[in-house]
């Protein structure tokens, strides 16, 4: 089939600069949702009609599967498809999306084809216990099939108690779409060309007008403020716990997640409340998640204990690690199994090897840290000399004692210890006690600072 | 008009010590958010009548423009408004409020005080869906008149069908309440004088009783337990958060953000999940706020990042700034444009410059900090020296190695330089490197401490 | 009487290798509240049908009181009773529980045990105002009497329409319980045997069938899988935190809070959004919990402020205490009186006496201090050399400048100052300066490192 999905509003009531269809849902753009959604159908042509900010809205999908028509000025949503009929390919039917209307399922577009066939025009349309405000489905008393849309403001009170709703997602054979397209007037109050006016275009031409339902309201609900922004989010939200929950995943409170992308857990994995997921995160089984932690772009590895506030952008987690409370690993941090990063620590664009330890108040960045290596606390790796960035290796069972600096480029052979305190400038040897210290004096009768009186 | 608010109540039920009208929504007392509200109709008299911890209520709330009136003992709402009848002005009619119900709006109240006029006293009152244990306003059914308030308990099941109820609030021609007031009696089950009696003299008096409604039921539920004043808070928060919205903010979760105080955003903001605002924050365009953080008394400038779990008390960040995670900005702290403060680091009662860093694991405290400074990590400036604090001046341009600490009165001058883990005790001359430091020696043949066995 | 659990059940809908009824809900096993439950019903016998993860099961709850009975195979409910039998003393009666309904009260099983007596079939029933899918109970039009469950897929349209639904969890005099069992049949579609079919076996006997029920929905809800588990994970803390507030704490969310222990609140004590309690908690009167506190196994002191993120682990902490934000209390940690413990520090198995301080990026592990310390930024006590951990001892009135390490085993004496920098490696003599320092000395004409060209 054509898709077009119609994304040219601006989005007034957003109260933003930036288009109204690239505001985020679950950290991607409103239009992304949609045309992943069209993706999933495989169709001929995919065509975005862009107009507000367009070269915004270019530039945030650069896919080449997509296809661009420009809506300028914006006439209406009939008007808006007609600029896409240049793409159209007469011998599948076209399906019309809707850049602000993010969370249909592919599998209700599906069902909607599929009630369209090729000679149908199928309208997806929703019950609803209120339907208020919407557009109503008119249909013939003897054969249910579908006559006309009638919207709140013509309806008679008959109409008005008519719960079958419009939502605009519609699938029309092409050729025939062309032909109404070509036929709408704009002699109405906006002076607009209203894509739901071929609906009485295909009754006059005898072509069936049918109808497919959504499972869920939710799944046809549209975006034009930061109100209904943040209701779609909520919602969104809780469809991704409850899909993890039914998983098998355990999450202390599926009302305190949040899944920006895509989050992929393995068996016996627990999330506690609170924890913020970003970009592709991937948890293996048995892994604990501890409360309030935020992690993107990340593996972590069977059974490893994330504490709370574990704080992790672009790093992997060996199996059986113990990661925070407060800790933080930047990108570039891969650790090995059973590697222990406590409070107070960063980590950043360095490798640990199996069994090492940085548990309290240090600074490990751009480092290679071998195997069961004792990292002390206040142990900072000074990797920047204020114009370039240099490594420290440390190698297999070092022990750096307390507070020391290790200026790189600098290498600590393997069984080394280092003093606490210790300014390391060059290469410590292996097997040796290495440190830097001046001799500890006392002084009598020195007395101590008093309040200066002002 | 004279506004008089009834604040006597002891508030048995909140199980505390603390008078009832003076436990917090949104971090302000219940009793102020009622005068604020009573403020906005620029009141001829304000009275406040007090009783239950008195003294304590009079020091929260000391501004000159309240007038306090004491009850004591306290024998009912009538008794309380007689106890203000002193202060009331009779060339203006008297507005009722109370001071355990913090939500209702200036504008309903605005409302209220122009359906009564010179000449009519005028309730407050609220149709419910579920009125049970309400007065029920009876009306006459010709004239639709107000004719009395019927108590639950005294009502025939044709009054209990009745849905309008009666709030408390009141609007009164002053020198018509006065003489009700006067009139009350306490021949009635609990002893007390009841302001609801008032009605029917009025009735008596051929006084029209006329009612207006609020726009919310929110805006006249009470407090009398913790559990109600959870219920408020919650609501009054999800009403900050709608506004917030509503004025184009994007909020991750309207259900998630506590707003305790003032919260001033520009266009393009985002604030993510679980964010507690305290006192008056004003956050500047486009920046972004992530999750957890806890901002008391602060400006974020344009742009602004702050990631997760930023503190900051009293403290100013210059545009295009980025902060933490896991920073601390405590008071005094002004940071110029382009500044970063990274994690594990603290600032206190200092001056940074523009386009300085202190990114990792470090104590800036009463410290002057110029432009393009790099703080290593775990550089400490050492400000107090048992009984004094000193302060410590960096100038533009100085590298800070890691570790230093910086023993105030001490300064760095322009273009210095000090090696890693320099104790400076004297100032440093700029384009220097100035360092303190022992000679590194390796000690061949050391052995490692082994277990001890106990 | 005796109680019975029933616990044998696998729960593949859980998705998961542990026991259905290991499950947590507020950190304890399904299981273990239901024992919980029971215990309180002073049980003659309480007997445990167990099968699945059998042995799991019984490690999990080791107590001494619980008798085991094994089920396998597992044919059904009636089945899983009859394994029970032999613990049964005839003289009292028998309640049937389940293990993975978790949150009903004893005093609804109360109620029911009193309901049955000796001499009647007494089963807990649910009023619900969507009955579907449960078993309908069928009394008898003109006594009232229960005649029988009718199951959903057997039931007229009639009975359908009875909202009295069937909990599972009933009472029976023993003797005729073990005859009613013995003569069920699985002749039925599961071919198991049912533990309902004793109600119409009562009836054939001529023994009374009546009902009691509980006073909340949630008391019979069970859990088949992490939806379900999470579901009443809410419902359970929503009841912990409303207990809360009914006894006078003040919480600024009900809804994010999580207790999963036993929490224990004196007078006055606020709790701020998204803390997290653990194990045994005791708040003493008027302190004051920051938002997203972690805490577990913990005594907090009157008047104690722990500020935001502060993370306590089997710590003491004394009365008017001032600890975080960012603070990190562990196992072993004792603080007495006015103790302030600030950002970025850990404290580890230490003790510290009234009105000393650590406020700033600090590891206090396995040291015993004085009164009135000031510990001084970045402070590290090394009490690990990689071996052997040893304690620090600081004594009363000491100052520890900034960024000192004390190489533990050693001691500083009362009134000492340490310099900031000082690597402490033998006793610091009481009221004198100890030192270890070295010359600051600044190069002239020294030319900074530039960017290297790759």
């Amino acid at each position: 089939m054509n898709i077009v999905i119609l994304a040219a509003g601006m989005g007034k009531r957003m109260q933003s600069a930036l288009p109204k269809v690239l505001h985020p849902i679950a950290g991607k753009p409103l239009l992304a949702h949609v045309v992943d959604a069209a993706r999933q159908l495989h169709p001929t042509t995919l065509t975005i009609v862009y107009g507000h900010g367009g070269n915004i809205v270019r530039e945030r999908l650069p896919e080449t599967d997509l296809q661009w028509a420009k809506q300028e000025p914006q006439l209406g949503t009939g008007h808006a498809v007609q600029q896409a009929v240049p793409q159209l390919n007469d011998a599948v039917p076209t399906l019309v999306l809707y850049g602000d209307v993010p969370l249909t399922k592919a599998a209700t577009l599906q069902t909607l084809v599929a009630t369209a066939g090729n000679d149908k025009l199928a309208l997806l349309t929703q019950v609803l216990a209120d339907p208020t405000g919407y557009g109503r489905i008119v249909r013939d008393s003897s054969t249910g099939n579908i006559q006309r849309i009638v919207e709140q403001k013509d309806a008679t009170d008959t109409e008005k108690a008519i719960t079958e709703t419009n939502t605009g997602i519609l699938v029309a054979p092409t050729p025939a779409l062309k032909r109404w397209l070509a036929g709408l007037s704009n002699q109405n109050a906006q002076g607009e060309y209203y894509l739901t006016d071929i609906v009485s275009a295909a009754v006059a031409d005898g072509v069936p007008v049918v109808a497919s339902h959504p499972n869920a309201e939710w799944e046809t609900l549209g975006v034009n403020s930061k109100v209904q922004l943040a209701e779609l989010e909520r919602l969104h939200q809780q469809n991704l716990a409850r899909a993890l929950l039914e998983q098998g995943v355990t999450l202390a409170d599926p009302a305190r997640i949040d899944i920006r992308g895509q989050l992929n857990c393995a068996r016996e994995v627990f999330i506690d409340v609170g924890c913020v997921f970003e970009g592709t995160v991937s948890v293996d089984e048995g892994a604990q998640i501890g409360p309030y932690c935020v992690i993107k772009n990340a593996t972590i590895g069977a059974g490893v204990k994330l504490a709370a506030y574990t704080h992790i952008e672009d790093a992997t987690v060996g199996s059986a690690s113990v990661i925070g409370p407060f800790a933080r690993l930047r990108p570039g941090t891969q650790l090995a199994e059973d590697v222990h990063i406590g409070n107070f620590v960063e980590v950043k664009n360095s490798q640990i090897a199996a069994h090492s330890k940085a548990n309290h108040l240090a600074y490990v960045g751009d480092a290679d840290v071998g195997s069961r290596v004792n990292i002390g606390a206040g142990t900072i790796t000074c990797n920047y000399d204020g114009a370039n960035k240099f490594r420290t290796i440390i190698e297999d069972d070092v022990f750096i004692g307390s507070d020391s600096q290790l200026v790189a480029p600098v290498r600590v052979g393997a069984g080394a210890t280092l003093g606490a305190g210790t300014t390391l400038t060059k290469d410590a040897p292996a097997g040796q006690l290495t440190v830097s210290r001046s001799k500890q004096i006392s002084i009598e009768g020195w007395q101590r600072p008093v309040k200066i009186k002002k």
